[in-house]
């Protein structure tokens, strides 16, 4: 048993995806946290047994949308709690994970679509200040090997940033366009104009723009480094214990 | 008695400075208000009992810190409501108008250094941004006519932050400067490192920049005019009849 | 005759649209200035024949498509310099004032669309810059009233950027965008990308980004007052006598 | 012998130093160029000659201070060019260089201190600049782990910036600073304020702010990888042939 130089019992952790690019930034971090104990990895073709032999606390998941159920189900029936980060969870899979839940009351499991608490944070202050701007617009800059535009959480902070001036009743951005070229002033999702970059030099990186009389607000997040994910897996991870259930998303472990 | 175009009674608004350059703008955005009625305004030499007489319910004070006391105490004696930007309160004013609140328990006084919205949510994101970021540091720009560096505001949100930081336990910002130019690494306002730009073209600008690995989040605000008050002011003016007694800071009312 | 405190004597100027904003502020700008001397102001009903009169040198026109032409062969003809900001000219006019300058060979007319120099050199930057670089866009924020978009700056800057790669032939900015929301990816002007953004408490702003592998560069300009172009004009004033013939555009008095 | 698509004939390239981060770094982008073939690698303990066997025609040094003038000396007096990243070159140790090229006339040696084409701009477009404008500070942002401030390039760009405004005859920057914080205005070199941000989750960042009369103009660069080297060095490599002699920075190369 491991105790860290407090004397405090450090929390032990498994990891699932252990040998891919996230998975082994993963038990980095874990490794160099004096408070965690990384007792068991696993990839493709490992037992995920392991998990049970070595006693795991809390099993880190990124792995992917095919796997990540079964994992999940052998985890929750085992009363191992899980950190997510293995996308495609839509409304039914969450609802299935709620089920197994139900009956291991004792367990948490956290599925988050964003560890990097930067992000996080700046789409929970976007929608806290959505109210009190007339203007709102948000640009978001990737490398240009990204897919699709706008980014998926340029997309939902977009979103939320809608609802919640939907909520307090104000009204559409101000907007004198008459002319204009094709796609110059963006995308609309839900009446917010989203704005995509795609250039080399950069990693993944949102602004978000407000405007009133003579003022401005602007956040920006900038992530150049895909181990920004880490220290919001590492908050989950020390977290969930005390969480049981099904958590979605980063933002409630962070008590705004 | 003016109604607006929902029907609903306007609040009728007086302006204590109204000569100034600051009160003009606030009898301008007064007027533009549908919910809002001009109805009195005083500079030096008129009689502040016109506010009476005009049946006022809320005065804004832009006006002196030599002339202020008096004319809150007017205010409050006379059950009328007070929004006030003007500066020099210390804990002793602040307490004084307390005590003459006491006495008139209906009424709604608002004191606040700062009515740009703007700046009071960079101040509140930066609080509760601190917590999560291993390094922080505050850059303050402002026209070249400003005469003290860094500016209060900077200060105050240094302030505000370093004890964020401290409450959760959290360390120095890592700094590996051995060999440093004097004055390179900005000012040491309680641990958290700020700089002051002065460049003509500026007006006033503050940006606190958050870092942990692999990530920086960014907040940003920037005032182009003076006017960029008004809306805070306009805010306190609606709300301060349903805020008995003393509320210092725009923060209350801003339902974060 | 005026002298400034060097002894040298003062340039004897003239100003075409006295009573307009910008015209004001030019006025404010020359009487501001040591080396240079308001003779004479001139707007609508006002003879133009005050400035041969006054013995104007150089002649600043801001005023409107209309009357410039007249303007212009008035002020040639006379041997009268001028520094015009007056929109509308196209190659048929330009053709025109140099067949009325061969007439006139000690003449100069100095025709510039933009005459803040902050916009000119980012031009300028933008366009020395685009060879060296995989990907460019360009963003340009301006304030909600802005009736065209893109602004006609972000077009021009855009059209010399792509101008400049294709001389030194450098391909189209990689994009391997395959699923897009509409707009979101901005406007394509010759190949170069531009985004317009339309926000509350902005003026006139925009930023070039240049990206290859592992840097990037930007180049902002922020305009947040009209008197922005005064500096410009000033330095026209001071040139235009020692640039006899037409010259079109702020950049070759700038000596880049 | 290597012919690219084009037929053309490929630059034989050979790597000093190919074993460490930087000179692998090099030694990828030399084997991704469609125009270059890299011949041969050498590290500590490897017999130099091995660039005379191979027929390098170009060898690319970034390697260490204390070896540098040895491998330098050889490569010129074999007729070798060369490109060095190599630190520490003071004017003692370029006269040197200069003399042994003085015997080998077609040979050319290309040494820069910095190879992030970038940077190079940043420098010589604020160089451009500094005489439009009144108002002008430097901030640098780096890692925390960055021993010196501000970073040798802020003091170089603020340097060549305070040569220009002088050569210019323009004053010092405008500054009404009565009251201040000790360092919150920054360091002073040569007259130019320069700020130096230490930041987490930050690589290498420098911003140039230029201001006048209601506009500024922002030349930033930002290095997230310490891959931005490889585009100048090779653009180094494919020019250094037609350069006989020193050449000094990358500035030359680039033709502005």
């Amino acid at each position: 048993m491991l105790t860290n130089s407090g004397g405090q019992v450090a929390i032990r952790v498994g990891v699932l995806g252990a040998n891919g690019k996230v998975g082994k930034a993963i038990c980095d971090a874990v490794n160099a946290a004096d408070d965690l104990e990384l007792v068991a990895t696993v990839d493709q073709g490992d037992p995920i047994e392991q998990f049970v032999e070595s006693d795991a606390e809390v099993v880190v998941d990124f792995t992917h949308p095919d796997v990540v159920m079964d994992n999940l189900k052998f985890l929750v029936a085992n009363g191992i709690h899980a950190v997510v980060g293995t996308t495609g969870f839509d409304d039914d899979r969450l609802d299935e994970v709620r089920s197994w839940l139900a009956d291991s009351p004792k367990t948490g499991v956290l599925i988050a679509p964003n560890f990097a608490i930067g992000a996080v944070l700046t789409m929970r202050f976007a929608e806290q200040a959505a109210r009190f701007f007339d203007s709102v617009e948000v640009i978001e800059l990737h490398h240009p090997n990204k897919a699709d535009a706008p980014s998926g959480t340029a997309y939902r902070t977009a979103a939320l940033i809608a609802d919640a001036r939907a909520a307090a009743g104000v009204g559409k951005s101000p907007d004198a366009t008459t002319t204009e070229l094709e796609g110059s002033r963006g995308a609309d999702v839900a009446g917010v104009r989203v704005h995509s970059i795609r250039l080399a030099g950069l990693v993944a990186h949102q602004e978000v723009l407000f405007g009133t009389q003579g003022e401005t607000l602007t956040i920006r997040h900038d992530s150049i480094d895909r181990s920004s994910f880490a220290p919001g897996v590492l908050l989950g991870v020390r977290q969930i214990a005390s969480r049981p259930g099904l958590t979605v998303g980063l933002d409630p472990l962070l008590d705004l």
